[in-house]
């Protein structure tokens, strides 16, 4: 029984008869292959090259979906029979999981592409926070005591810095409202299983591997307060996903990826820092 | 008594009635304020701002030209009295230097500039390595046993990647030839008062500043063969120059000129571990 996945927060969606991902209850997202652009095919091609790749060290595989080849499904858009990617469900695991999803880089362009692709990207690029921040938030849901805050796609195109602060805040805080306790920032983005640490692992990672250019790839940030409550693990993950602009490193490190990375954990790391030290203000 | 610097790469040059940089014997560079635009302001601005910050580290205040304030001095360009940056002159210490200019950064343009300033740029970072690999080769000079090999603006201009690893494998041999022995390799890019540890120390401070964006800035790396010969230091050097396109960090670390630094040194880091490689490979 195939459904519209209840925790996308970018990207295409499967609604109102359009082609998107579908997932099932045991834990698979099926991601259609496109026939209109090379994207598909483009993110089969990474993830055949990917699996079958022995210089992935075990600890940075964990960062990406798991594979499971391609299947024939009937496309939510009705237009029948259509391939479709085979991957991990990343969500399934978790009952009320906050995501954000952050397309790293300064462009998400690449020489190969078109022109009218390339100019497309440039004029985003600079739009968004990515030519500034070398990343931008590209959809997002919070749950806290409310629901979920799932803020539009208007809105988070339009995210300035202070508003990444704010979302990063709010992330890893129980309460609602302008100003975040950030209560959960400690053991969410701190502490060696937090996230910084994994981020900092893929940091590593990128000053070394010349394999693939991840352009237009996000990092997933998952943060399951329940889980977390309740003393399950793990709490707080962090993939990547999106791989339809994967190009060859040709010998070259991603030095775009890199960049953004960096750029995104200082200010993980600036949230950290800045919920110690309300914390000791608090206290004295 | 001034004259036209002998080991400039790059840049405008003081001959032929244009204006230029000028030096004089006893170790300044004079360096023209242009009046058509705002570069010169900007240099200056960032000069009194970077002399008086006192969040730089001293081991970072290293990387940078000593700054003595401006001077009125007779332009090259026979315009007349004209007011220059008074800088210390890098090579005045060395007799023949091998130097490489290298543009750090995926995009020199900036969200400031105009939109001629940012197309001009665009294409040219697109039609040079500064897009693929996050750094370009400004200019250079290498000093071999027969002079200078000083190759020209339109041939550094069209450098790929595999032209970038020659230079830097040339930059430290001793011979001339297709096949450079890098036999300075392990002195001047390795160890701890080598080249690749002062671009790590430099690394690590771009992870964290966030005061200023250095657009179009150079690394510049110097290498003096007969003070290497005579053990006299420092024989190797590491400067930054170039700061007329410097702007406000906004607290955003630069992750376009951290990504570019990483991937250089990562190039810097290939050349020397091949150097080893092929070093082992003639001893057995």
């Amino acid at each position: 029984m195939l459904k519209v996945p209840e925790h996308q927060v970018a990207g295409r969606q499967a609604i109102d008869g359009k082609l998107g991902p579908l997932i099932d209850n045991s834990g698979h997202f099926y991601k259609p292959l496109q026939d209109d652009d090379e994207r598909g095919t483009r993110e089969l091609t990474f993830y055949h090259s990917f699996s079958s790749n022995t210089r992935i060290p075990h600890h940075i595989r964990r960062f990406f979906p798991v594979f499971h080849g391609t299947q024939l499904l009937k496309a939510s858009d009705g237009s029948g029979l259509r391939p479709h990617l085979v991957l991990q469900d990343i969500t399934s695991d978790h009952l009320n999981p906050s995501i954000l999803d952050i397309k790293i880089g300064s462009r998400t362009w690449y020489l190969e592409a078109s022109n009218d692709y390339i100019q497309d990207c440039f004029h985003k690029d600079k739009t968004t926070t990515t030519v500034s921040l070398g990343f931008r938030i590209c959809g997002l849901q919070i749950y806290n005591e409310l629901g979920f805050w799932k803020p539009g796609r208007k809105l988070v195109r339009n995210f300035t810095a202070d508003d990444v602060r704010s979302v990063l805040s709010k992330f890893v805080s129980s309460n609602v409202g302008p100003e975040p306790d950030c209560c959960f920032a400690d053991s969410v983005y701190g502490g060696c299983d937090g996230i910084l640490e994994r981020l900092l692992e893929l940091k590593t990672w990128f000053e070394d591997q010349t394999m693939y250019h991840f352009r237009s790839c996000s990092v997933l940030l998952l943060f399951d307060k329940e889980s977390f409550l309740k003393g399950k693990t793990p709490f707080a993950e962090v993939k990547l996903i999106d791989f339809a602009h994967v190009v060859d490193g040709n010998g070259v490190i991603d030095h775009n990826f890199l960049g953004g990375l960096c750029s995104f954990i200082k200010f993980v790391s600036q949230v950290l820092a800045d919920s110690k030290g309300s914390t000791m203000e608090d206290k004295f």
